[in-house]
């Protein structure tokens, strides 16, 4: 469909981009703009109206410390004096990429990776490695407990005679579902050839692909995916500061942080004024950028005040200013000490930070030292609008909302405790039938609810109607409702005989 | 309320609307908003900002052909050198409209319908007519199997002696549920009298009148509403390819495609960036106007590459470029040769597009040829900014969801088949029982959500925990959980006796 | 952490903002200015970029009557000539207000009430203080049927011995719950300390608080919260104006005003077209600064039409358009003739607008005159764009579906009555067992979603498949369902003796 003269357009449309003279693009990049300009002309636009195609990292490390976006302090010769294009990341560390290949006589990886990015980015990639969210894919596969509900709940399900069988879940189901969020194993198994518009062409053959999950384990060996908050090929910051590219994950009913938020004030506010705003400045300013917070601006960006002080320093780690886990597994819990969780072992053996009964790992989890100096971390963000009473009363609420919603929980894990031991439930798979999927519900939906209502100041309805106690108080009641009509139907059967 | 002195400065304001040379109104626009400028100024201000208002057909048909917004290659001279207002079109084709009447001395219609529209865009029209949206009424109305699960959703319950019983929906519950997206009938039975703020006035008595829905009978005999999407009185293209008017109609729990897109990676960065983008321009031109599609990019817009060449051709049939039907009636199936499906007849002789062990009509429904051609063309539409090898994957993983998902409602089906069989629920109407409706979420609800999260690449939490497999699970598990304490009762009562 | 520079710096800055001669800062206000912007520079610059910040009352009074956004006819010397700031409001009747404190030598009060802003807008505090939202607190606290209802939902549960028990819930669970919305009762209980940035300071000690609930009490013993709406500290109308702002509330499944409002067609338009828009001028003009309403421009802004006419007047009565209540508290019914709604007494004694089966309490709400004086109102804004006769079908739909609803609402009645009188379920808390809390989601949640997609101009899966008439249908089916099976196993029980 394509033909030659669109062809020779988009080669001459690349070099006089670059005899423009600045911004100076490499050579090789002008070669992969020369045939996707008309092949996937999409991501070549994208990529030109972003900051890696107007910058070199040579301009990006002669800012000022607060203004940097490059934490670098040297970057090799080459890759330092020109703009950053295709080349510049999808050439780079071939020797680690199991994805490289030859395209057209450039060596290039079909995945960038955060260990790529690290050439520029190196303090972000050393922080968001350690992160539970770089550690996402192992922390549900190699957690035998969170793999059995992930095989249990996303597993093929059959009916023969009256029963439901289950079998494994297959690799594309694991890559849409749990594994969308948390990411695959990305592998090159060899080449294959594919029918492109420039005829046959050899590729890598890549499994679980494409994913762009948090913790995506990549053919370079290293764990994350960039893009999975700054999309391709822009890398916008923008985008990323936005609240709705957390809401690609952290969404009801197991993490409804984004629609807490958008019911929030902070949410209303932002809603409403935010194309008044500035979402690209570095550092970013409190009051003169935004005038209420999104996700990053509380989680994770480097804020300052106008007169130039630091409120908070960036964090690529997003646990960074995170003292608990709401999520509740199965119970509200301080943060875990590394972002590997699979490693942690609870009072019962099992790889959970708290018993079944609520007694928390504390040999894995910060103790409360830490915790005082993250939560001051998150005080500081808060008083930049909000008076410190303000402030220490808001997360008073907090902790007595964690206490009463582990509560909440403890009451239906003492019903489901009960089925099981008369028998009306089946504890081998803790996870697996309708009874047990009510307990699951109220500790990964509604007591979540509750929190993330909580915590980020204010969304009544997820408090109250929307998955919160109502469904909480409702969820106890339906428990037991069905443990008594099965104990009276077991009493019958055995009545009879 | 309104006084004389209004009325003259709004004849007045038309007047010198027209008396500044360009654009030529006509004398009968001219008098539609003498009136109307006072009477309903929000539509006059509406249109006065919108193309029409400031286009004549004459230099819509000036325009190159990839440029141009009219498809006629002629058009009235009456009409041609006017800009397209009021009389223009509600005076058009009055002999067809049965909601014609005088209006002050104007003979205008009620109702504008898409036999009026296609006088200047007669190409969209057609494509229209063939479409499912076009035939959204009938496909309800004339299939019995649909119908009886409308009148059983829809229909009025009373209690009464421990029954429930069930009379037939109200025409204003059909109106605004059901019918509120499929459209309504809308027939002139002659004449009212209203009471407005000029006096008593006569209009023609319409049924089933407001509706704006995509299957919409008309008074003139043709069927749909351009007005679905492209809103009353700036019909503009910006609405309609921005995503929130197809939320208008497909959402969750049945159509989730709006909240997979607003959770997917498209969704995030159109959120993010959307104020910098072009969303009027024709053609529609990747990378440069927008970076990431919007449904009707996908769907069914005229796509150009920055180069100029056409990446997909425009279509007002919706199915185009579809060649899977997700939504599981009560399997995924392949698209249906027609827009009019309520003329397919499964092997077991039902209206449905499969029976209920998913047996598909395959007499009526396109074969593999077809599907592989619009494949292709959806196909070329992902690779404007996606690889080949990327965009086959994709396509990979969702061929294995739907066949996933449709064993997921097999399972389903069996465990009501068994109920049916026992006696347990009365398949004489299959949808009015609690047990019955279960199974119904499992196909209408959860399956589509994630064959709509896997299509529209990716919303991880509507192929997990939102509707998806999360549901899918549980909802087998409730279904068994019930069949067995219905069969003990079962028992019970028998051995009583 | 902050350093003398910085103090120095900011008191410079707010010095020179005063300087510049115009607009007058009040020397209080500069003294606050002087450390907030360096101890909370976020609001600081909200107000800064605020009206309030840049015009004096004077200045607000010399407008025209319909530009005028104050409604005092005469201000106080003092505060007239100069801009609105820190002080102006937080120094406002020291006398009333309990939350008084010596701050830094100036005597503030920590909350700004309604009370405190009629000194500028008198019209506003008064409409609003006879509204529902500012009896929002006393209309659950007072009233005993309701206040059973929030005490069930939102009260602490604990099991033992195979028993739930109930403790009433604690203050912070009421005040980020239901109150989080209803508002709570700020008292001020002496002073305490807090160790801020600037040292140790002592301030009033406040129960329930921090909350922004409409009916908030006051340390002034005023009802409300203007900053529900109009968000600290730009307390901007283009904020109030957009629906995010009441989204913060009217929100699923119990109220889902904003859900059904974000699918219908006026959703669609100003999410599409919002930013061409203007939603700040006063007057609000038709079709000029906007093309579709949201949620205030149906229900309290001042509009005009293009010719200047006055449309619809301004209330802060929320109620002020509304004729009938959509609730559903059981049944649909005129509006109550007072916020105050505890007062209320129906047929059977209870605090209820209707009895259990549907009588209305009709001494306390509006008659027909009335509720045909306030539909004409509402009825004025629809023909900003729409026919009357596309105003009357519109509403005489709304009239049968709340007939239909209220009939699908008995059924469940019935239902649960049958059950009572059985002994199936215990009357005493007609709220906390599982087959009672169907019947509440019934008109709580389903009957209510139907009601508001009918209003609002239509959200057709409200009506059908979200929380809509497929939830009526169904929940009817499963309390009858449960019934059954109950019975069943009362007579097994029965026959066994």
């Amino acid at each position: 469909m394509k033909t030659l003269a669109f062809f020779v357009a988009a080669v001459f449309l690349a070099a006089s981009f670059s005899l423009a003279g600045e911004p100076p693009v490499s050579s090789e990049t002008q070669g992969c703009i020369g045939c996707h300009s008309s092949v996937t002309p999409g991501i070549v636009k994208d990529w030109m109206q972003s900051r890696h195609s107007k910058t070199t990292p040579a301009e990006g490390m002669a800012k000022s410390e607060l203004k940097r976006r490059i934490s670098a302090k040297e970057v090799a010769a080459g890759l330092k004096a020109k703009v950053v294009g295709c080349y510049e990341c999808h050439g780079l560390n071939p020797e680690r990429h199991k994805d490289n290949f030859d395209h057209y006589g450039y060596k290039v990886n079909v995945v960038v990776s955060p260990g790529d990015c690290s050439t520029c980015h190196p303090v972000e990639a050393e922080q968001y490695s350690g992160s539970k969210k770089a550690n996402a894919w192992g922390n549900l596969q190699y957690n035998p407990v969170y793999l059995t509900l992930v095989n249990t709940v996303i597993g093929l399900k059959q009916v023969s005679d009256d029963t439901i069988t289950m079998s494994p879940p297959s690799h594309f189901t694991r890559q849409e579902a749990c594994f969308g969020c948390h990411g695959t194993k990305v592998e090159a198994r060899g080449m294959k050839t594919v029918q492109t518009a420039m005829g046959a062409i050899k590729v890598p053959d890549l499994t679980n692909w494409p994913n762009q999950g948090v913790g995506r384990l990549n053919p370079d060996g290293t764990k994350g995916a960039c893009t999975s908050c700054h999309p391709r090929h822009s890398f916008s910051i923008e985008v990323a500061r936005k609240p709705y590219t957390c809401s690609q994950c952290h969404l009801e009913p197991d993490v409804p942080a984004w629609n807490v938020y958008d019911e929030s004030k902070h949410g209303d506010i932002l809603l409403s004024e935010q194309n008044q705003w500035n979402f690209t400045d570095v550092p970013w300013t409190v009051g003169e950028d935004f005038l209420a917070p999104s996700c990053s601006t509380c989680h994770m960006s480097l804020l300052v005040s106008p007169d130039g002080s630091v409120i908070a320093e960036r964090s690529h780690d997003f646990g960074a200013r995170l003292w608990v886990r709401l999520f509740g597994l199965i119970y509200s819990h301080a943060q875990p000490k590394k972002g590997d969780t699979s490693i942690i072992r609870n009072a019962d053996g099992l790889p959970l930070p708290t018993t079944f009964t609520g007694e928390p790992a504390a040999k894995y989890l910060i103790d409360k030292q830490e915790q005082a100096r993250r939560k001051g971390i998150m005080m500081s963000v808060c008083k930049g609008c909000h008076s410190t009473d303000w402030t220490e009363m808001h997360f008073a609420k907090l902790d007595s909302t964690l206490q009463e919603t582990d509560k909440m929980t403890l009451a239906a894990t003492k019903l489901i405790s009960e089925a099981w031991r008369l028998g009306i439930a089946d504890k081998s798979n803790p996870f697996d039938e309708a009874l047990e999927q009510k307990w699951i519900k109220q500790w990964l939906f509604f007591g979540n609810s509750v929190r993330y209502s909580s915590a980020m100041t204010g969304a009544p309805d997820y408090a109250a109607f929307k998955y919160g106690w109502w469904d909480l108080t409702n969820n106890l009641q339906e428990m037991r409702d069905k443990i008594e009509m099965k104990k009276k139907l077991m009493h019958e059967e055995r009545s009879e005989h």
